[in-house]
């Protein structure tokens, strides 16, 4: 059985995965890609870092050339992350004629592109499965099970912290401070959790999903985010109240041939397959006009489940022939021009919470502002004493409505004396075609 | 653009559905597969046969020689189903090195091993996701996403017939009879619904699913099936006093080594995922020792569905390369001999209701008999009027007990002169690690 060398870069959490998993399947990949798999150097920063792993002290290398002017590697496994030096590493090691495996999300939606033309004029595969939504398989699901699809629409909750910190709130009352100090606690968040938190994670993964579905190039900046992080525990109650849940939801929807790309919190119906996607667990549900709608579900992040993805990339290069001079490039990411449908014109139904000053009148004002603006009201509750001068809360859900016109409305309810505050705004998402 | 010339065996359901996709999706599957895409021969039985869809007379042929012998036609779509001629028409095809794209879950469980091997031999690709699950990619999902993996189980709604029933009976209070002829109606059995309803699809599909994903050869007999024909409404009610759902539940485990397989209508939790795949919807779920627990959800049937994923295959193998002489075969399910666990092996709890005469002493005795035979009792629930002399019904839920201890207490119950009958007995599910 021949023997092929395998170089890893980096090795944090995703690393010590994919390590962990070569050492405990090691039978299965042996047999399953036909080729003896041997991990022959890690580049790491820092030699002396504690692992958690017990990895042979000889792999362990701090210096890239050892890897890349090893003619008998032939597959470069990137899990470092980061944009700088993961790039430059996979750029020279794809000139070296080395097969990629990656895990890297931010690099991808930021300059996929550049890294998906080298492989193809190279002639080496380019494998990505664990950039989103970790062992759950949606990258392949697109590049490969749904092709003889036109993808209407996708619905994502593709980041973990998020959802554990939502699913806190909604389940244990949490207050989103008392949920996001859990989720630090448990490993689930970083010391600096900005990333997860404000939804950039989310905005990464949704470029590259919409990129691969539509066919079309992504400008991530073109991908409206917003975080969870003014998501408090009263709108957990009135969700409730409305037999909805608050996700943070990844949503691309193909529009008469323009694309609206956004993450942000997300009120949707209780019953939803994706309402009951609870903790750290990702889900991504693709509505295809042959396929119909078809779901995923499983972890999105972690060692092993990450690390499954990227082990599975690994043995599917094996398995499509690294000596072949016949590989395709499976990513196609220009085929279409898409035109962008930018936030302020997205249809959507909102979920409004404002403090007023409970007098005769103040409804009447606020719902004649919405009517002035073509927006029909679904629901209003009121909650609050009734007490001269105090503010009530006052919670207004709106019909289908063109987010700028929200906008404009809002703008104007603001401006009436018994306003005092719009506490939140959340979209709302019933999954209805348009 | 290279013309690629494509034949299709078989206008049924699936033939019609591949027609309508390669139609209205023609743009999209040109710029995916890279090549421009042509159906050139439709083989029937009947020409005459009114097809639903807008095929030229000049396609259809009832020759397969003619397809046979055109050197042009590069890949074979084999959607007519049943053994012969399938099987003949596809070895054939493969001789002349065609490329094969089937949905036959028939021929693949009982005769895939012939197939695999034919197409490994005359270097020719062979792609069969559409026939486990229709549109649900869990065979890609299996053979390329979750290789990393050791797979300890998995758990599938297959069948989309018996679910749309169960599920029709859950939430109409339907019984059996009613729900079955709902569902004749509606389309989704068939005129003859034993291959449904008594779960010998379940039962194929499972032998497809469990050969892919623990590498071995697997004897479709080797599958325990037991359909749903004997639930009744008032099981149903049972289960949603034990807060269950009833679905028709196909079952892999492998427990040291040794693969315990089987197709039979299964309490399971009613919040678990799977309880909430409802009517005609299918879902898999498999659990790996790196990815954790990973579910897919769509639609297991239907023209378009099924379409989706034949179709996929096809542009895959247009992908892969039809002209490339480095196919590898990506078909591995000799990789392991693995030993059989009958189901009087399998270690279950057990739903059991009987009916019995209403004296004092009867569950003593009952009770008694469990005992002897190891088997511990989790709760007892009897219903119906205390008159001297009637039948009552009195429900038994067991904690984990091995089939045959509960064979053989069965038997003795029933031996007993106040136990009337044996109504019915369902196994429980409760995806806890064995």
């Amino acid at each position: 059985m021949e023997k092929v060398k395998i170089a890893l870069l980096g090795l944090g959490n995703v690393g010590r995965g994919v390590w962990m998993i070569l050492d405990s399947n090691k039978e299965e990949i042996v047999k399953r890609s036909g080729y003896d798999v041997e991990i022959s150097k890690i580049l790491v920063r820092d030699k002396d870092k504690e692992r958690g792993v017990d990895v042979p002290k000889e792999l362990i290398t701090t210096d890239f050339n050892e890897i890349l002017n090893d003619e008998s590697i032939k597959i470069v496994i990137e899990v470092m992350g980061g944009i700088e030096p993961a790039r430059d590493y996979m750029i020279k090691s794809m000139e070296k004629g080395k097969h990629i495996v990656t895990a890297n999300k931010m690099l991808l939606a930021t300059g996929g592109d550049e890294l998906f033309e080298m492989a193809d004029s190279k002639g080496v595969m380019f494998q990505y499965e664990a950039s989103v939504a970790g062992g759950i398989p949606i990258i392949q699901g697109i590049n490969e099970s749904l092709t003889a699809n036109k993808i209407k629409e996708m619905y994502g909750i593709i980041n973990g912290t998020t959802n554990y910190i939502l699913s806190k709130m909604e389940l244990e009352n949490l207050s989103f401070e008392e949920a996001l100090k859990g989720a630090t606690e448990k490993g689930y968040a970083e010391a600096d959790p900005t990333s997860d938190i404000e939804g950039f994670d989310a905005q990464y993964k949704l470029a590259i999903l919409s990129s691969l579905a539509f066919g079309t190039k992504i400008d991530v900046e073109n991908v409206y985010r917003e975080g969870i992080t003014h998501i408090q525990s009263i709108d957990m109650e009135y969700a409730k109240e409305f037999k909805m849940a608050v996700k943070l939801l990844a949503i691309v929807k193909d529009v008469n041939g323009k694309l609206e790309m956004r993450v942000h919190p997300t009120m949707i119906p209780r019953n939803h397959p994706l309402a009951n996607v609870y903790d750290s667990f990702n889900s991504v549900l693709v509505k295809g006009n042959a396929v119909g709608d078809l779901m995923f579900y499983g972890r999105g992040a972690g060692d092993l489940p990450t690390g499954s993805a990227v082990v599975s990339d690994m043995i599917n290069i094996l398995k499509l022939g690294i000596h072949s001079d016949n590989i395709q490039s499976v990513v196609k990411n220009n085929l279409w021009d898409k035109k962008i449908r930018s936030i302020e014109g997205v249809h959507s139904k909102y979920y409004i919470r404002t403090s007023v000053v409970d007098e005769p009148g103040v409804l009447r004002d606020i719902t004649g502002i919405l009517g002035d603006h073509d927006i029909s009201l679904r629901s209003v509750i009121q909650k609050g004493q009734n007490k001269k001068g105090e503010l009530v809360t006052l919670v207004l859900v709106t019909h289908r409505a063109k987010e700028i016109q929200i906008i404009d409305a809002i703008d104007e309810i603001y401006e009436l004396r018994t306003v005092k505050k719009i506490d939140n705004i959340i979209r709302i998402e019933e999954f209805e075609e348009e």
